[in-house]
């Protein structure tokens, strides 16, 4: 599909400079900008490349003032960022071919309720007493267990196992390979060293706009349910234990893990490869970097956390510095205490 | 389904405290409980959602003295939290309808065997020369390999693989997405720096009571095999890699790896995500805590470890005291020696 | 099936002492060598075994001078690891019944392509556009999406998800419940504290060679290609994030995870739970030891690299060495401080 520039500026209601009959076919990042791409450019630090690309277009800032002449037709715009990803949507929605109806062989239960405009692929099942609301798209290789509701808009990539009595919001997106449901992960010790495993019978609640990875697991309450808020992001590989709670915008990084009980505050975010204890509560607006283990409650909203156990970040920085220094310091004080 | 008090004090051999009569239909931990629904207080932490929650009845320690008035009926028990756990089995036997037969489409090789009262779902496969124990689940999308054993009352939960050869216990749940038998991570460097693949022909043994988290790996051997032995409770994400054995009643939590031939013995508690090296050997009873880095051979039964490389868990803890205190006394060291 | 050590000796090129004629049916490692079976002596650690050893032919180095009488038959090559491998290899080429055909229920689309003497299994799809090199075997269970090129010689295990667009190689191997091709995590935070999630419209580009493990997921680029080079071995639980390249000959251990848009250099060696932080670059021969988090770029090929954030792993480990003296040294200054 090709686009000349002016119709794309009507899209992201930008202006053009240049030639705005350029025909653009594809998208690329501007430091590889090829003819007959459109890239954008947001953040500052890559200026430079605005004036070498061979990008056919860029989307830039309705206040850049450009420092050197530029080959490219420019697209101006309050938020270049934010203009790209909803071409990248308009895109997206246009070369996507939805599909609908139920196909064959998948199996659908008689006490099962598919809405309007559903795709089933093949190879799928939805059990007894579940409900798919209308626009979902349901891929191919997806087990739907009993008494799951899925709301509308949504999309379950192949292999993605729900199991029975879950409930998914409207516009959710559940990739490849991912778990809704397992058991949780509790079996009491005995005195001979034996368990008894404790039956798991609650669900998990995934409300509106959320967006899950593949791979990743989220296991059902044992009693109650375990919660995922509205517009939480979660990358691949998670693990979400029973009855844990995220609250809403949180986004967490690939394979990072929280423990059974813990309530996570909203707009938090959490890097890759973090470990989150069992029965904390995070508060709203905590950023957790990368292979961080949060042992404790975090009460104040908003503190950056580093290290294991988690503290400041810039306090678990300094420590760090200044074991680096440790070798030095040995020596030093080894002399003068001789 | 409803019971009332006084059957449910039948069923796990306590005693009446309260109004026997009333109807109890569901479950709740005691700090959210509401009317209508059974609880249990074991930790006396907790003591005092006794006399606030709204429960009908609640499940607690014959030898408990209250020091306040309740409003909830009470069962006297020995131990309350077992009682309560075995109060949830009995009723998810009872809430869960066991199916049994082979669901169409599926599929069963003519060489392989399926016991009385089995349940293979829709798109699961049994190949050539596999067995399957009486009363076991195979949901639906399962794939069992050539060759494979798996026991009696067994649950094996949709998108499990199990490869060739494998044997599996009796008494076994594999949650779903897992995968046991793959090939062991095993690439002998060449000189040229590229890889010689070699050969993974061992297998897997799971013995029975083995309880297995969704989307967990165990690896098949290069020779012979990888056993997790009876009682094991593996979590989520966990990788157990080629050739390890982990002893029997061991826990292992979730998105923990255990490298290449290593032993774990039994009765140990692995928190989560924790590395284990490869071809060392893991006492008894260890408990090692969450995120740590075991690097040696632990000789001593029942330590319990931290930190990375692990060493003990006080020590690891107190030096991570002393290194919170680094910035005050690199500052009190540059001042006495100005 | 039975060889003499003879005709074992003719297949690696090696020269027999002792009985030649001993009829050899299973593979063992030294230590634990039974009656009936080969096994081989690399590492000069183990010698002491092959005095002991019950196993009826054990392989070893042309150069070996025996300490001991044996009583084992020996074969003698120039590289007893190396011609172990070879034999393990042609033994699996002889017992692996490749099947090929297009098994029923499967779907192919009409305008998928199949080349000669594929095998696609029971419960597989290959969807519009798709497809598959000769002799490629797709197990059961395998979702391939539309437009993906699958090369020669491939192994796709069950439950493997290769989304839309994907690029494949030769003889590459994808483990059971693997993903390739799932979006990237590109969630572009609102002023409202809600996301925006960025289409993610490029690919996956896997070269001839590659072998991947089981749960393992590599996400699609936003624009342009994820790259895995020739010649890559990925474990289990490895997550590769959108934009990644990972340069030829590169081994990745389990649950190690490398985020977006990196590079990692060729013939490096990355340890099992390791974290690489995001836009950074990995020179070619880079070591990074388990568990750690490399967070720079590493301009200087060849270094090994331990500890989260990453250095010298021979610095971390001297100061890991200087913070366990830390509390004898408090000590020490506070006595001197007094």
């Amino acid at each position: 599909m090709k686009f000349t520039v002016d119709q794309i500026a009507d899209l992201i209601e930008g202006t053009v400079n240049g030639n705005g009959a350029t025909l653009i076919s594809n998208f690329d990042k501007i430091e590889e900008g090829k003819s007959g791409s459109i890239s954008f450019l947001s953040n500052p630090k890559y200026e430079s490349f605005l004036y070498q690309t061979d990008a056919s277009a860029v989307i830039v800032s309705k206040d850049l003032a450009l420092k050197k002449p530029v080959k490219t037709a420019l697209i101006r715009v309050s938020d270049p960022y934010l203009a790209f990803t909803i071409l990248l949507q308009k895109y997206q929605e246009l070369v996507e071919n939805k599909e609908t109806g139920i196909q064959v062989p998948s199996y659908v239960a008689d006490s099962a309720h598919i809405s309007e405009n559903v795709f089933v692929g093949r190879f799928s099942l939805v059990d007894a007493g579940s409900q798919i609301g209308k626009n979902s798209q349901i891929y191919d290789r997806v087990s739907i267990g009993k008494n799951v509701t899925i709301g509308c808009d949504c999309t379950i990539y192949p292999g993605v196992v729900i199991y029975k009595d879950c409930i998914i919001g409207n516009n959710v997106v559940i990739h490849a390979n991912s778990v809704i449901g397992s058991d949780g992960f509790g079996h009491a010790p005995q005195a001979d060293g034996t368990f008894i495993s404790i039956p798991q019978l609650g669900k998990v609640v995934i409300e509106d706009d959320v967006s899950i990875g593949s791979n990743t697991t989220i296991d059902r309450a044992t009693m109650g349910s375990t919660i995922i808020r509205k517009g939480v992001k979660i990358d691949n590989l998670v693990q979400i234990a029973h009855n844990v709670e995220i609250g809403s915008n949180t986004a967490i990084a690939a394979q990072t893990g929280i423990s059974g009980s813990t309530k996570v505050g909203e707009n938090c975010l959490i890097a890759g490869q973090v470990g989150v204890a069992g029965h904390i509560t995070i508060a709203p607006k905590t950023i957790v970097t990368g292979q961080s283990g949060v042992t404790k409650s975090v009460k104040t909203p908003g503190r950056t956390l580093g290290g294991t156990p988690a503290s400041n970040n810039v306090d678990f920085l300094k420590r760090n510095a200044l074991i680096r220094q440790l070798p030095e310091f040995f020596e030093k004080f080894n002399q003068s205490n001789k």
